[in-house]
Formats: C-alpha cells, sequence, structure tokens
C-alpha cells in the first residue's frame, strides 16, 4: 500500500494548543472530526488537558463537578503511593481493589476547532467549541466523528463520566453554535459513524459495544429513522483470530460511498495494543451486509510521531476527506497528535477485490 | 412488610415441565413474563434445557448452531479436567485463561407458555411459544417481560450469543402466533422493561446496561418513537453505597400507573449475589425522574424455595399484577422454579413515602 503522509506532521502537536485552562498543560490534540465549509477544512480536535504538576511523586487530573447542577472544574490531587490506586495505564487511574473499576481518567478531553485552506496548515481556535455540558459529560468528551446530512453537521462524540462511556449527538450548521441532541447510544459505547444519506428510507450507524460477561469489542450497526433513536441492532465484523485486528475493533472516519460499497476505514488492535486502520466494503443498498475487508492495514504505525508519544504505536482515525480519487485521512499519532496521509482509493478498491467474502 | 406468599408455592418447578429436547433434562422453570387474556393468566415461562448427564466427569450443555443458517440443536461435552475451561459458575462455562471470556452457558432457554384461571394452578404447554430463531439467539432468549399496548403484547427479552447479551422485541396480539420485531438494545444490556402507554408523546423503557471499562450494572431509561428505535438514555438509580442492593440493581416487573406515579418493582444483589425486590416510584409526566426508592427490600429471599436450588438466594421478578390494592408478583426463585406472592399496595407506597429523594 502506498502511502503518501504529508510532509508537515503532525500536522498538530500539543505545543501548537494553548491550553483553555488555567494551570493546566495540552498533552494531547489528536482523533479529530474532519468536515469541510465554506472552502475550508475543519478539524474538531479532541484536546485533552491536565494539571500541572511538577512533584514526580504525584498525580494530578481534572474532571467537571455537576454536583451544584452547573458544572465546574474540579482539579484531583493523588499520591502515587496511594495504595488504592492503580496508577499503570497513563489514560486511566484504576481502583486497586478486586473490581479494577475506573477511578478517574488521567485527563479532561473537549473540542476545539482548527481550521485550513490547504488541508494541512491549521489555525486553531483558542476556546472550546464543545466543553462537557452534561452529567454525562463529566470525564469529558472524545473522539468526534462529523456527518454533513443536508445542511447540518451531525457529530457524534464518546461521553465519558462515572457511569460509563456512551455516545452522545450533537448538531450545527455553521460551526458558531451547536446544540446537544442526547445520548444516542448507551455505554459501553463508542466509535460511533453515522452514513451521511439514508439507504432505503433508514439512517445507518456503526457502533462498538464493549460488553463485560459475553462477547467482544467488535462492530455492529444500527438504523434509525430521526437519528435521535436508534434500533435493529445487527453485528457485522469480529476481531479477526490473530494479527493487527484481533483484539479490538471500531468505526473509523464516517462511511463514504463508492460505485462498489459504501466504504469505511476502521480501526483495529493487536495484543501489543498496536493501533491499525483496515477498510471495509458494505451493500449500498444494505449496508449491514459485508462484501469485504482488507486483510492487512491500510495504515499502521510506522513515523516517529505514530511509534512514539503519550500512547505510543497507535494510528486512529475519525474522519476522511476524497477527491479526485484519493483519500484523505486525518489521525490521530500516539494519542498525542494529528496527522495526514493520502492513499489512492483505487488501491484500497484492489486490496479489498482480494479479499471478498 | 406483610408478604402473602402463595401456599401452593413453588407455583411450577422443574418436575412440572416435560422437556422439549429429546435427551434434555429441565433445569429450570424460572424468571416468567406476565399477561392476562380472556379472563387468564398467562405466564411465558423460561425454561432451561440441558443434555442428560450420567458421568460426573463430564459437563454436557447445547446451543443452536445458525452455521448452516437454519438453527440445529448441537450438544456438547466437556470433560471436567478439562484446563481449558473454568466450571466454577453454574450458570456459564468461562475460558480458564487470563481474559475470562464466556466459552458456553450451561443450559439453553426458551420460551413456554403456562395459562392459570386462579393465578396460582397453571397448565404448561407442551411445545415452545419462542424459540432461539437467530444467531443473535444460538446461546438462548431468556427473562421475558410483557407490556400490553393497544391489542399487542410486547415481549422484551435477553438475546444470547457468543456476540453478547442483547434485548429483542417481539410481539403477539394472541400468544398463538409471534413476530420478532429486531434487536433493541445492543449488548451488554438486559433486564428491560417497556412502559405500557405513551408518556408525553413518547414510550419509554427501564434497562441495564453493563458497561466493561467504566460504570457499573444500573438502570437506565430511554425513550422511543415506534418501541424499535430507543435513544436520549438516561441514568437513572445508582447502586447503593452498601446493603441489598450495593452490587447489581435491574428492571423487574413492567411498571404499572398509580395515582402517585408510575411503579416500578426491580432487583438488586447484594455482594453474596443474594437478589431481592425493591420498589421505584418514578414521575408520571417524565418517568426519567425518580421520586422515591424502597430503602430496604419488598420481598427477599426467605423460603426454602427462594433460599435452595440452582443458584439460591434469589427471588427476582419479571411480572406483577394489580387488583383491588393487591401487588400479585410472579417471580423466579432460584434460578429454578416460579412462585408468586402479594402484596398491599398501600403498603409499599407507604415505604417509598418514607423515603422521598
Amino acid at each position: 500500500m502506498k502511502v503518501f503522509r504529508f510532509p508537515e506532521n503532525p500536522l498538530i502537536a500539543p505545543d501548537d494548543v494553548k491550553p483553555f485552562h488555567r494551570g493546566h498543560e495540552v498533552i494531547g490534540v489528536f482523533n479529530a472530526g474532519v468536515a469541510q465549509l465554506n472552502g475550508e477544512v475543519l478539524l474538531l480536535l479532541r484536546v485533552a488537558e491536565r494539571p500541572v504538576c511538577t512533584d514526580p511523586n504525584v498525580v494530578k487530573t481534572s474532571y467537571i463537578d455537576f454536583s451544584s447542577g452547573k458544572g465546574k472544574l474540579k482539579e484531583m490531587e493523588l499520591q502515587k503511593n496511594d495504595k488504592r490506586y492503580d496508577f499503570s495505564d497513563p489514560r486511566m487511574i484504576f481502583y486497586s481493589d478486586s473490581m479494577h473499576r475506573a477511578a478517574y481518567v488521567t485527563s479532561l478531553s473537549y473540542f476545539r476547532l482548527a481550521r485550513s485552506k490547504d488541508g494541512r496548515n491549521f489555525t486553531i481556535d483558542d476556546k472550546p467549541f464543545m466543553y462537557p455540558e452534561t452529567e454525562r459529560e463529566a470525564w469529558g468528551i472524545e473522539d468526534p466523528r462529523i456527518t454533513k446530512i443536508g445542511a447540518s453537521f451531525y457529530i457524534q462524540y464518546s461521553a465519558v463520566s462515572p457511569e460509563g462511556i456512551g455516545v452522545g449527538l450533537a448538531s450545527t450548521t455553521d460551526f458558531k453554535t451547536c446544540r446537544r441532541l442526547g445520548l444516542i447510544f448507551h455505554p459501553e459505547n463508542k466509535d460511533v459513524a453515522i452514513f451521511p444519506e439514508k439507504i432505503n428510507g433508514k439512517y445507518y450507524a456503526l457502533h462498538r459495544p464493549v460488553p463485560k460477561g459475553i462477547g467482544r469489542p467488535e462492530i455492529w450497526i444500527a438504523e434509525s429513522d430521526n437519528l435521535l433513536y436508534w434500533g435493529n441492532h445487527r453485528h457485522l465484523l469480529s476481531l479477526s483470530e490473530k494479527g493487527w485486528d484481533s483484539c479490538r475493533i471500531g468505526g473509523g472516519a464516517v462511511p463514504f460511498k463508492t460505485d462498489r460499497g459504501w466504504l469505511a476505514i476502521y480501526h483495529g488492535a493487536d495484543q501489543n495494543d498496536c493501533y491499525s486502520l483496515g477498510a471495509l466494503l458494505l451493500d449500498l443498498n444494505d449496508p449491514g451486509r459485508m462484501l469485504a475487508k482488507t486483510e492487512e492495514p491500510i495504515l499502521k504505525p510506522e513515523a516517529d510521531y505514530e511509534m512514539n508519544g503519550f500512547f505510543g504505536q497507535v494510528v486512529f482515525t475519525c474522519g476522511a476527506l476524497t477527491e479526485n480519487g484519493t483519500v484523505r485521512i486525518y489521525y490521530g499519532a500516539s494519542d498525542q497528535s494529528i496527522a495526514g496521509a493520502e492513499i489512492s482509493l483505487e488501491e484500497i478498491m484492489e486490496k479489498l477485490c482480494k479479499c471478498f467474502i
């Protein structure tokens, strides 16, 4: 697979983003939703911040406290030798008892807009475009996907709280104001990608439940009349037996239409938590019917910024653009920065054709 | 709380049910949906069967194999000394590796009808009323709730497969034929109870997701326009800090209307896996607003058939009837048999009034 990585990569790194919270630092700007408006490429950045901490024996984190009704930033300070907690995962702090429940996230994520004329050089807004607004978002909002339907842009995102990770929906027409439309998938679910048009009278969305007792993190598809209420859940894709997508998979970029089917770029992780991207081809008339999948990744971590960072060995996409037979994938690299790469659509199609199901 | 247990209890026990599968035994008849039709009380029994096994070194189980398209009963025989499996949970066989994934259920459940004129003495149909019919039901269907809306009875049930436990919906008008309406909640979810009428133009359902990474088995509420597609998920009730409902909770009987609010009888389990029943009072105009909950159980395992059985210390309801100020709860006892008990509605209300939130 010939991949053209932009020489400007990473396009946006934490140092490019001024912290929004006083006394905080930006530790990640990654997993951005992608849209086009008025001749500009818009990236809806997931920005992750945490309180600056100079004491190596201390871990500081923050969340939004809604106990008084209105949200209020609250900072936490934990001692690293506090045996009640397990600090081994850089993304999450767990209770160290046998239940191993999540106690805190290590950073608070929200969304900020970046704009570009050429798709490679971005200017970043100073203020958040979306910020945790409800109890269900108390631990942050993450990994937005943007689906344009008519004149509206629908933003699907992970809504994280101590009660679980669900999927929120919001809409905007101008990327100035936006409206929350409720939680469309209950916990545990993430990696939702709504298709950009009705298919035989129904909206469709890829989603990725994470069940506890039975089942694994795999890709499902649901349908809807109105984008708000979803049902007829069908299992779409299983983990592979071994290899790059054998441990977890989930929707990536919003699927786009080709003459041979809906093309969905998705992510998969292996046993070493290495995240790569693959492609699925879904039936034009029923996207719950899979026609083909790529056996090997179309993009895997290779560049330094993809191999090393906050959580290394990760390429993870929330959005792509297609033009003149080229797929331009924007992706989070190492859970730290944003990069871009272009791949020929024809080449993806050839790989898909070789492994029809 | 004054509880009148029927002297006929258990009303239906495994010995009362003839196995449907040749060479199988009925190990449980429990967690029944409840409806009334043509002057009769109908119980939609969860019947659990497994292959008869006389060798103490062997575990036999069965599931429905859909690999050829059409479902076919398949029997499994596992050696108890096979170190790949963990047989310690009577309900499920797990792989004994570090992932501890579910390998098989120990019995296959389906639904059979029982009919009664007096609500205590039941005649059981010979054949299943609902039997696993899709890949999503390959490991069985469990714990039906029945909601009557207009002339239709809507059956909500756990659809169990290696891909997870989701919630299926089916409808019938006559309890002779029934129609599958798809999976309305994705894994992991169960204990769904749809309210029996629209409230301010929307249908509502209690549901109980089981998230893996963040969150616990707690009660949520969703809304719908058409019963098929659900959204606007809201978290309704948390586990208590300690006591009878501190480890898992979930919807029980279909909620019914009182002049003070919607009354929902739900189940809770403590750290010893002891399952009891409590009551919630929900706002008549917005059942996502909780008015009160009982602090102590209204029914807890005490009788021999509730304390001892396939999985002891369990009372678990999927349906209740109300008449003349009396609530008649049908419930599964010890995951083995079905029992009935009556409690005064006024007494439940008094307990609720004492602990308004």
